[in-house]
């Protein structure tokens, strides 16, 4: 975790604070059902609660100074526990295991992380939205290869974003039911000292399904595709900061990351203005997909479990949720007030003598009967002057002066060729079907 | 692709052949709704469909041949076709762009390698669920750490691979969802040159789902996904894969991979039986996983499209889907013939002197009155003392001897907590969980 | 491995036929060795040799139908050499295990892949440093985050792509011998069947080292740091890669990738050149570097041996040699080829109505006793300015207008802050740094 | 950097105060140089020494302070040390790039990093070279598959072990020396403003190598290499943990983990054992490997450089280290302390009924005269009935019983094949290639 990637909400889910909250609030519950069914006495439950309701602050150094002792976290915990609510304790985790009691907890954090990377995604398909809807019909040069291509609007670049999106939620949201189990099975899952009702209880008080079999452990295998999902996540992020960057490029420069009045871009070249924040979010999403790996590779534990997913899970639990939140959020605010240039646009798509249309003067040849062969031809021929001019000579103009492209095409068949509406009219379709309207 | 670990059904799916003839049902059903929109003459969609009719074969070294000189794939495909069919054929691909066929072609070959694999799931599961029911009560020792824990039974282990590769059939039917999308929006997305009817109809026709808004290309946060759900089946494999290797152990030997008479397991040792499959499966697994990576990177292309995606899924493509489907088959294969040995299970089970009872007598002596740190302490000293003897001495006699577990406890309840059937009473409910019965 | 990103050379040691070469010269040089040792007779040696003088074409089909049966590639093997050479083949792989003639083997092909992109690297050093000199003394705009910074040459660019090549030759040279080692040891590595000079004598005659202690495999960490490595020549690869194709976007144009006569650069817009190779550098980079953590996991195998590491080896043995060796050649070619326009190179140093002198400016008004916080302001509000004109209005003529500034350096001293050699000053120094001359 | 995987050593590296003062001290040294040149008074750098000598306190917030308003750390930094120092400070960072110092200052850090893993591999290495010589002859059995083989010695383990990370030193070494270079070129590596002469001083007066060529930044394909380096150590660090897993296996328990007094393996099954610090070095292997990739994608920084591979280094400059040297220091006593097993080796060894000597008859089969497939079968038929009862019946015993086998090989002559000795004999000359003696 690094403090300056990380924001304070998510932060706070992977305090020791959190943790030992949840892990008591676990133990409360299945005490409670425990002594529902009469195997530990109701006065446990209730010396628990009572305890809880007084509103305890956790002492993590005191815990920690236990397990110093028992080299074992979760015996450690119960020690203090004990310490405080008394001798009534001592009808706590009867019949579990430790893992029951890590690995449900794990489930609540991922839970509650899920939520947090949730409504970041929510607040950022909002901004993009926004944006969008402004920029709706900006035009601006597509580009294929980096090299220009056709006109699109800065809306629909802004429009495919937000769908890239929407699926990532889409997807997060079933990564998040998949982790959001509840194991309290015993030993090696086989219930043989807890009745399933417990976990049944346990589950329901905490919002998570029930895990269907359990060996110990709840199975890895939803942990890697979590991890997964966030990394595809940071995929999309990237690919947005990659547009921003080439976006702010100097000979580009149809956007740019708001620059604060007091913000210095460079200790040398005071002019400079750098897309700073889209290159950060660029190696953040380096770090996210690089926590997929070692969770697919905790998937197999040996037998009925083994602990070595556990160290792993101590990184990328925090590691990876914390960076993704704050990566949500920066390219959030990238959006929000992403200085956009129109006019900067426009210049940039005026640049090549109109080169950009050359597709429609070329299938309005092969309509008029030209072989596509020969319709091929003749473009290129006008278009490989006008791109060795840098822009200087007119594609509209070259094609007017040659012959066998006026033998198919008028004059005034060429000129309705370069009109840049052309190019627009399925934008509403476009966004009625991303946006629903 | 490596011939050793390629089934045909799936390899079929990645020939050149498969490619072109997908390619042509694009391009001619595209020309079918062009024609119906009266863009082009009904004459070139009824030549492209006559021609196809004739099953004609495809000659990819002619392609090929052509692809040298113009260093383009679908304008030597195109003008390939126009060779067999004849001047109609010159309104083929009208308005269309390159990355319409390529990337919808690849929606396909990957929504059917998706169809293998889920096919190949399904007989997986069946397979596991046979030899889950048949070694139901088939008792064994589970093992956390490698170290003998509690009994658990045969069944319940290939229980929860069931449920695990259960929840891989979800992902796997989602990522199938993901990638089945098809792109007939034409150079950089804006349908400029065609409409937006064509790609429904040829989305419709191919069984696919409309992509809302690409960008000449098809967002590969699609395949990402796909690829990353791939990977996540991968590790489920390797988990079993695992299993399989513990269990096959010269001390352990509670399963053997099977063994065909003309079989020779060493050049040099010939009593030796290896789990060579599952060994083999843990390397794919590797692969597999492998593949995720270089799929997370493809996502941000450069503004409306690069082409760097293209050479990296020539080879995930096929590699990944080919060497999952065999994998899953050997995996299929070995569970289904799996020889699995329930007499040494039992030997294993009690060459501990009973220690795996341990925890029963500690939950019972703390039900008894004794604290829990008491009761720790009796079971602990009395256990050391098994441990110690290699399994030679009997929990249960030493406890009967230890005055002070005799002060909480009297023999016959003591004896009570040897009894294995105590394990494996909610044997039926996990099953009923898992199975639905 | 992708036969269109393959060359015959390297994909030549891949082969059957290659491979069980290797083998034969492994058995028959440990045979030669048994003779002189009196474990075998003369005469086995003898027959092996003499049949290998003629030259035999190894039948695969002939080995592929026997190891069909036994299920085992080496007996398999053995078998048809019997058949070959007759009675005396019996003495062949007198106390050698598999593993030792496989991972010798491998050890080869290995080394000779290592030698052929050696090879490559030269060649790959050769092209960049004539083109370095070519343009040693070209003006370019360097640019950090995208943005113009100050300026630099064309050359100076390459010979940081060589210093960087140089260096990857330094760490292959390290890892070819890393994976060099042979291991003639016998089923477990203790030599208890096999004398340990067999080892040195199979060794010396294929130009291996021997391995130190071997447990019947060669450790894979050998194999992780080689293919570990070729990941990091495939970053560089991607590096120069991602350069020529930001310097070939439309708005930057300073160089290009050859455009051959006859390609065509996009099936809807004839006027495109695109850099298309890079691109798939680019990919072929994810592809390489994808390799490197099956290898890293292939590392921890079980006890002496298990066999998991082989069908990772089968993917990426081939695949990441192939696909390095196709993508150093590719690259070697776009250096060579590379259009480079140093027209529009000045044009672009030009357009930021210099602004990429400010920090002359800034380090001179300090010397000129202004405190450093001052300076930076004068020169930021002229610079931002000449940002907002985009480059319509000059800093020179903006500063000389500044009364604070003029305060502080006359005219010419401000002058003579706008010259371009001033920072081309030490580009011979580099350059005797890179080339040692 | 999680605390409970951290050592202090190895974090007092990574802490914001040792990073400010590895920048003050380069600022100091190239001021002092710039003083010699002319460029800056020498009172400038005598300030700055007279301050550092007085060992003041780096005010980390104060720092940061300053950086939230300027949003830039080295200039921060330079304000801040400016208030400490005086006027005089305004000469220092002449002519130099943020970069020069952050890159420059990444280095000392790897370097220093890279001293104590060297450290670590040094305690590793004695720690295991103690341990194979005690065990230099302490028999067990050797394993491929998981399955028995043929006898090696618990100290011809140890020596693979000590090879290996002594290959792993040999490799860190090259790698240290990759990232210990030093850049003090200016803004893009052309030292326009700064002369050459003071990276030269500074290289030297840190213990650094000249950057031959930088471009703003120290190319990161140095640091590519450096971090895929650590990941093969990791991958090494598992395969050992992998082996005490496995030999801690309740059927195997030939070693075990030390287990000190005070310790609880289970909170519900007291006599357990676990291999918990294997386990958990196994996860830590996964982390430090999963560092690589994100490493190798940092290579490709756009044209002089992007900032993008920042953000990553924060995470994995620290946490790649501090894991790995904990990992290394934890196996070291993981090694150190090992309980060791001779008695349960032999038992091991024997259980198999002689199975292990297999090889050895059938060589002695062979040399008898017999065919290779005959003596195959032979061995294989009597071993079979061994294998399946468990290792009740005797090979030995077999072999003498079978007329087959008789006719080849007198009873002495079989009897002489079972002597454990034989695969004993080239111990001696293993460690001496390994240890030198």
């Amino acid at each position: 975790m690094i403090p300056r990637y990380s924001r304070p909400e998510m932060t706070a889910i992977w305090t020791p604070e959190a943790r030992y909250a949840i892990w008591f609030e676990i133990e409360a519950h299945a005490t409670e059902k425990l002594a529902e069914l009469g195997v530990v006495p109701q006065s446990a439950a209730d010396a628990l609660w009572a305890w809880w309701a007084t509103k305890p602050a956790i002492d993590v150094a005191a815990i920690d100074a236990i397990e110093a002792v028992t080299k074992h976290d979760v015996i450690a915990f119960l020690t203090w526990v004990a310490e405080q609510v008394g001798d009534e304790a001592r009808f706590m985790h009867q019949g579990m295991t430790s893992s029951d009691v890590l690995d449900t907890t794990l489930a609540v954090q991922l839970a509650r992380a899920a939520d947090l990377l949730l409504a970041d995604l929510d607040r950022l398909l909002e901004v993009i939205e926004r944006r969008a809807r402004e920029h709706k019909l900006t035009p601006t040069i597509g580009r294929s290869h980096g090299i220009h291509a056709e006109p699109v609007t800065f809306g629909l670049k802004l429009a495919q974003a937000y769908a890239e999106f929407d699926r990532c939620k889409t997807r997060l949201i079933a990564a998040r039911a998949d982790i959001a189990t509840c194991a309290i099975s015993g030993a090696v899952g086989t219930f043989a000292n807890v009745d399933p009702r417990v976990e049944e209880h346990v589950a329901a008080a905490l919002g998570l399904a029930v895990e269907p079999v359990s060996t110990q452990v709840i199975p890895r295998d939803r942990h890697a595709m979590f991890f997964a999902t966030l990394g595809v996540i940071a995929g999309s992020i990237e690919r947005v900061a990659t547009e921003v960057r080439h976006l702010q490029r100097t000979e580009v420069l149809e956007a740019e990351e708001y620059f604060s009045p007091g913000q210095k871009g460079s200790s040398a070249m005071p002019h400079k203005r750098n897309p700073v924040l889209t290159e950060n979010l660029t190696g953040l999403a380096r770090m996210v997909r690089g926590y997929v790996t070692p969770a697919l590779e905790n998937v197999a534990l040996w037998h009925e479990r083994d602990i070595s997913h556990s160290s792993v899970e101590r990184y990328i639990g925090p590691d990876a949720t914390i960076t993704l939140d704050f990566a949500l959020a920066r390219l959030t605010g990238v959006i929000d007030k992403l200085l956009v240039y129109p006019e900067r646009m426009q210049k940039n798509l005026d640049r090549m003598g109109g080169l950009v249309h050359s597709q429609r003067v070329l299938l309005a040849l092969t309509q008029a009967g030209v072989s596509r062969e020969d319709a091929y031809r003749l473009v290129q021929r006008n278009a490989m002057k006008v791109w060795e001019s840098d822009g200087a000579l007119s594609l509209q103009e070259l094609l007017k002066s040659d012959a066998e492209v006026t033998a198919a095409l008028s004059a005034d068949e060429i000129d309705d060729k370069f009109d840049l509406g052309y190019h627009l009219k399925h934008v509403d379709a476009i966004f009625a079907r991303v946006f629903g309207a």
